[in-house]
């Protein structure tokens, strides 16, 4: 796979561009991110922003304080990233019943 | 799935992808189309043009020739998605060095 690609589907990813369009408002703690996705096992959502820091998108500040406290926030090439997925994310909530229209008609046609 | 990630992922598909941004300069012939984007089996590249289709962003334009020909084009709707689709892919490829380098550092850093 060329390496493009392998970027384009970890920010397209379910969990990836949630946690990417969540962290464009503020920076979260782990278990107020997973609240604020809200359907993202925590192995699932633990996985995902492995890989978007590991991309250089995430920032992980774990701060040595009791209880641990660890903070997610967007990089500038993350912030980047997010705004690209937010512009695709919100054209397809416009569009989506526009999109249900045309497989009603396809399906029907096909019938 | 909620509708709106079904929708996402046909037009982040990977020949989803190539073939919407592929279809913004201008129509193709099925064959065509296929060579343009290279690496795509024939059965691959029909399933993602069906899918489009029935979502309404490509539209299939059967012509009564001989030998027969079909066109493949854009919708108003697809046009849209596509050009989406072509920003996020342009960033990616502009910042894959970038996001190669994240990686070698957090590689660095585990180990």
């Amino acid at each position: 796979m060329c390496p493009e690609r392998l970027i384009m589907e970890h920010i397209t990813s379910r969990w990836g561009t949630l946690a990417l369009i969540a962290l464009l408002d503020r920076s979260y703690r782990f278990s107020e991110l997973r609240r604020e996705i809200g359907t993202v096992s925590e192995k699932m959502l633990a996985q995902t922003l492995r890989t978007l820091e590991r991309d250089g998108l995430v920032r992980r500040d774990a701060r040595p304080v009791i209880p641990p406290r660890v903070d997610y926030s967007l990089t500038d090439l993350g912030r980047e990233a997010a705004e690209q997925v937010r512009g695709l994310a919100r054209w397809t909530e416009r569009r989506t019943a526009a999109v249900e229209r045309a497989r009603a008609a396809y399906d029907a046609a096909k019938t």
